[in-house]
């Protein structure tokens, strides 16, 4: 059955998409041989593996809890997903793909197809962050139990863990794709916008969730901790520090790792629908074929690159080299990665493409990550300076020094909106008077160019946690000095690594999501061609029009939606937040604690964490799949089009603004702990602790929320736009109307109410401070 | 000449057209009416009027070194107006007017008449701001002295002096439309676009300047004097004491008044140009002479109305009486005149348009101004759930306070999204099946109704810094406790009125923001019809497309417009007050300055915001001024369309944001200063303060400075588009655009190093601080 709709396929393509999935494999084997090398390492002592028995068990207890909630919401999906194809009529592609079936069983077959894309979806994006974390968490036990032994040794513990979570992101993500691909054909993206579905959503859970988690436990423990009783960071009286601890795999390893896998699928879905509708003008497959190899092409580099990082192995050396070399052990991988991608992405274009175009526009992804990674290291690293005027305007407290973060946010923003424009421009000049589906093609490849380097991004940011962690673990199990110092460094590295990272997150988020609107127009135009609506020759003449006010008043309500997920999640942490304080200074109380006789109750705070993540979760997600259906069927399917844009614009603004105002007021305050304007305990670093509580939630929670958001609310339109156009074409389609609008609006207010997702007014920050 | 290119008019509109221009004089007579009222009242004591005498003087001293540094510009301006008609060929319409005279003298009459009308249109905002700054400058002397004897009087002197402010606003922006529409007829548009040009471009420089003043004073007085030295507000000692009190005047005074004219301007400006549109389609002067009277009503009406407002008379009553009196008797006011114009509205709609429609439309604009009104207060208010819950968070320190009110701000954006859109909606849905142009007329008319009140929203807000400074007088001058507890009162009544209307000013820019880009899509398509284009007929049947990817590109660079702006605006302002910070510091030294001895050097304080004010002024206006024209020619007309979009949505939801959570900060500090968590000096109080430094910048300058920003952009676009478009076409075009392109990115940055705009890198927050 395989590659059967293809008939036209050389023998070179069949073998290529073969060795895709091979590729796909090998990154998965990678992964597994780098477990069980890590698996190998000792765990430490005693006391080390008690505090990382309490992360493990937490990181599971939250995990199994998560699972447990959003369950019944995909089982209804998949259902919903299965039977959405018993609408509309199926498409021309699946009948042809299928010619040898019945049309009834051909709807069954793409059915069948989408709702087990759906469930794999699901199932990659939560293996990845499940596994992830959990690898993470094996690992910084072991990360601190070799930095008793040697810097060169941690460091590549934790690179490599970090890794595997990189492969099993790459390799899941390829092998998704390629499977639906090879078994579907032209009817692909029927079964695609499945499986890119299940895949946001998982990750979008992950996300919010874990950056609730992460963030309610991290502002909670401070707030008590450093600021009320002044003892430090990862101190072993606080009841939260081990919530602490789990958040950052929770959030920064798990919910960081689903949420670029869903870019790295969802750039691959919108790729393989806009090549197929390249190859309806062109019919040539090698539209399909060749982002497909570009990715196999990144995964065959990642691997290579990540195998050549290692750390300095000299023992006792000055720490600055070591770090240094760790740094530059790290970028080197990075760009050997890249030389090596670039040299076969061309060779790929000129002997198979047979055109420049097709190199340039992955040369410029791939260009477009380093630039984003050097602005976000503008605005956010320590020695530019943004924060060093951060770090200085504390002298005048901390009111200026959080104004002076917003104008940064603000200005990142402005210039986070001038690279995507010119990229989307490279795209446009590259196919300069051909029809506009190329330069959304382009625009896709620029996507999937971008995400050549996931393994190596991965592993870089997972490192960070991972470094965290095993700093905490120190920290708590009264490690030697020595060792302690090299876990310092080996942080301090981590969090750079991490922060650099995040920019690409949201810089291929935002064109990933602009592959996905090139994608929803070309597919609601066919739809509405194959329908034969009269409406359809109109929009497919057209366009989605802003000058049309349904599509104006589209826009304006998708701008509001970014807005208000932000509104939510902020105050999900504050709630959260506001309880640990309650806990943590509840078990201050107990007699004997603060002189470490009694040891805290960790296992509340991480279960009030947990439950609190829980809690507006369907909500939130309830927002993004409902509000673009809601949109459709009352407006119609261009207002849908114009509420995209809005999404992303609004989306893009909040999130570069949230994470580089975080980033920079968090490193303003390391300048300062480092000993600027009077170091740690003075005015100066008071003012720097406020604007980094206040930067946490922005950067670690609702930025990162609005990337898998954004492109939920995408895809959900991808999906939705055929079935809308269907409703709102008919009778009876005018009352299924009224009654799916009824129900999603009343099934929103009773899970509202359950989750209590409420109006500001409605959820008192922090209600039990009182 | 006066109507006579209205052949078909009917007796009744030509006495109405007359009728209207009466009411415009007659609402110019009220203000100077009560000009004389408000002299004949006494100036008080000698140190009264020596307070008074500094705040005149510098008031003064600003706003001539303001006009100073804009005027070249302005100059320059009125140049490119006059010559911008010698690019394309004069339009059909004022061929038609004009028919007695040759092309080319038509051509020359244009020209004059749009430059004449750019420089009218800067000239009345500059005497709305100026003007109606010196009176409140007169007032609040006055309401200080009144304020020794009844409570009563000094509201009366308070809100009548307000009131002169809002009759002017009035008066000639109706004068201005309708002397233009009288003597240009079917040819105003081009010569509106003028008008309405120079109104914005002045208000927009009131209102960055004064923004950039006001809080530059205010923070810079407030982190010396409250902060650290602990001393109350307006006390004698600090010497930036008087520069805050100029700051009230020429923020919230001049600046204010300036923007809010220029949206009843521009609404008028749009709202002809569409009722042109419709006439061209229908034939029938109605849709031209029903905006004009509906503006008249108006007026007549907000003098009906704010002749009504009086306080309790009786002298010694219970505080509370009193205020709640005052503040009920100003609602009554307003009103008052709502009903007193939906009556008249719904007769002049029946009985001289003989449709329901314009009766619904303009009576939805008076329904959002109150409706926003209601939000705004809800968000805003301290009785309501949003500011009690940032109060609360004050509890666990500063940096809660700060998200739950970014928090708050954001979610206020969201609601705000959703209000305009329905607006939107209902206007699509009052012209359901009628064509586009008939539905931007509608919301052209929203916009129209939206600011029928404007009378009684200015005299409301002008109110707030007239009572803000007579209560400052009253502390400087060291009155009776009687009459001081009267004079704060006043001023918080003052505050809440103030509050009020920002939402409207926002609400009514964004509406005026649409109607003007619906004025650019009729625009354009007309010129590109009749300048016989082939791209024309494309564009007069798609309109602008956000499918195509030149429009997509214009949307992003627009949404960095305003991010860059608020950045650029808040390091104004956070440079400026570092300079007062110094100053203040440095003048605390003085011996005997602490013990009363010596006094300070007011001037200095005031000399020093006056020059920060103007720095940034040129460089954020070229940004404005620059921006559509280079995007227009680069790229294309479609993507200015994308690009004006992108400006809207950006710049409403940073706007809203900003006047939001600034307003609730201040507020909740408020609620903590009245006694609420341990009340003034608490640590809750000390979170509070900090909250509201870093919403005073957000509120009084970045956030109101989009507004006249906005529209700025949308009125250049308007203007260059039919050069854009015959630039575009020609090979001499090509050149011309290369040149002019060239001509303006250089004197972008020749101005730009003058005005020290930079990256954020560039400009230390606090240069002289260290």
């Amino acid at each position: 059955m395989v590659m059967s709709s293809l008939a036209n396929a050389s023998t070179f393509e069949v073998v290529s998409i073969w060795s895709v999935l091979f590729i796909a494999f090998l990154g998965l084997g990678y992964a597994f041989m780098l477990r069980i090398q890590i698996m190998r390492h000792d765990k430490g002592s005693a006391p080390m593996q008690e505090v990382w028995n309490a992360i493990r068990l937490g990181a599971d207890a939250y995990l199994k809890r998560q699972l447990k909630s959003i369950l019944p919401l995909i089982f209804i999906l998949t259902g919903v997903l299965f039977f959405s194809v018993y609408v509309i009529p199926p498409s021309e592609e699946a009948l042809k793909r299928f010619s040898t079936f019945t049309p009834d069983m051909v709807r069954l077959i793409v059915g069948l197809g989408r709702a087990a894309a759906f469930v794999m979806g699901a199932f990659f994006s939560l293996i990845v962050g499940q596994f992830g974390m959990r690898m993470a968490v094996e690992g910084n036990v072991r990360v601190a139990s070799a930095a008793r032994r040697s810097f060169g040794e941690a460091l590549k513990i934790a690179y490599r863990t970090g890794t595997i979570t990189g492969m099993l992101t790459d390799g899941l993500g390829l092998l998704g794709g390629t499977l639906i691909f090879m078994i579907f054909g032209i009817a692909s993206p029927d079964v695609l916008l499945g499986f890119g579905f299940g895949g946001t959503l998982l990750a979008l859970f992950m996300r919010v969730g874990g950056g609730i988690f992460t963030k309610a436990a991290d502002v909670g423990a401070d707030l008590v901790g450093k600021v009320e009783k002044n003892i430090p960071e990862d101190d072993p009286r606080n009841a939260a520090v081990i919530a602490d601890l789990v958040g950052d795999n929770v959030g920064d390893c798990a919910g960081m790792a689903a949420d670029i896998f869903e870019s790295y699928e969802v750039t691959i879905v919108s790729g393989l629908i806009l090549g197929l509708a390249l190859m309806a003008i062109t019919h040539e497959l090698k539209w399909l074929i060749f982002p497909l190899l570009v990715r196999g092409i990144g995964v065959v580099s990642s691997i290579i690159g990540t195998y050549l990082v290692k750390g300095s192995e000299k023992k006792g050396d000055e720490k600055n080299i070591q770090s240094r070399d760790a740094f530059k052990s790290i970028n080197f991988g990075f760009y050997a990665s890249a030389a090596i991608s670039l040299v076969a992405f061309f060779f790929l274009a000129m002997f198979y493409m047979h055109e420049w175009r097709a190199f340039l526009s992955v040369g410029v992804g791939l260009l477009l990550a380093i630039i984003i990674d050097e602005i976000t290291k503008y605005f956010t690293h320590t020695q530019h300076a943004p924060v060093k005027e951060i770090a200085k305007s504390s002298q005048t407290g901390s009111a200026t020094l959080i104004l002076k973060g917003l104008s940064i946010g603000f200005e990142s923003s402005a210039w986070q909106f001038i690279v995507i424009a010119l990229t989307i421009l490279t795209a446009v000049l590259i196919y300069w008077g051909m029809p506009t589906v190329f330069v959304l093609y382009g625009v896709a490849m620029t996507g999937i160019g971008m995400l050549t380097l996931t393994g190596n991004n991965v592993a870089m940011d997972s490192f960070g946690p991972i470094s965290d962690n095993a700093n905490g673990i120190g920290e708590m199990a009264h490690l030697e000095p020595e060792a302690r110092q090299i876990m310092a460094d080996l942080d301090a590295v981590g969090n750079t690594t991490k922060a650099i990272t995040k920019g690409v997150a949201i810089g291929s988020a935002v064109i990933a999501a602009v592959s996905l609107f090139g994608s929803f127009l070309t597919d609601v135009t066919k739809v509405q061609a194959q329908m034969g609506i009269l409406e359809n020759l109109r929009l497919l003449a057209t366009g989605i029009r802003i000058s049309e006010p349904m599509v104006f008043i589209g826009m304006l309500l998708g701008a509001a939606v970014p807005c208000l997920f932000s509104s939510l999640t902020l105050d999900a942490v504050a709630k959260a937040s506001g309880l640990i304080v309650d806990e943590v200074r509840r078990q201050f109380r107990i007699p004997g604690l603060m002189e470490g006789k009694v040891k805290p109750d960790y296992k509340k705070a991480v279960d009030i964490c947990t439950i609190a993540a829980q809690k507006e979760l369907i909500s939130l997600a309830l927002i993004a799949v409902v509000s673009p259906i809601l949109i459709g069927l009352v407006l119609n399917v261009e207002a849908l089009g114009g509420f995209l844009a809005g999404v992303i614009i609004a989306g893009q603004l909040l999130a570069v603004f949230m994470a580089t105002a975080g980033g920079a007021w968090d490193n303003a305050k390391k300048t300062i702990e480092d000993g600027l304007y009077g170091g740690k305990g003075s005015e100066a670093h008071k003012s720097s602790v406020i604007g980094d509580t206040v930067g946490d939630p922005l950067k670690d929670t609702s930025g990162p929320a609005l990337n898998p958001m954004i492109k939920v609310i995408n895809l959900v339109s991808l999906l939705a736009a055929p079935i809308i156009i269907h409703c709102r074409r008919t009778d009876p389609g005018v009352i299924a109307t009224i009654i799916i609008s009824f129900l999603l609006v009343s099934g929103a207010i009773i899970y509202s109410k359950r989750g209590s997702l409420s109006l500001a007014g409605k959820t008192p920050a922090c209600r039990r401070q009182a």
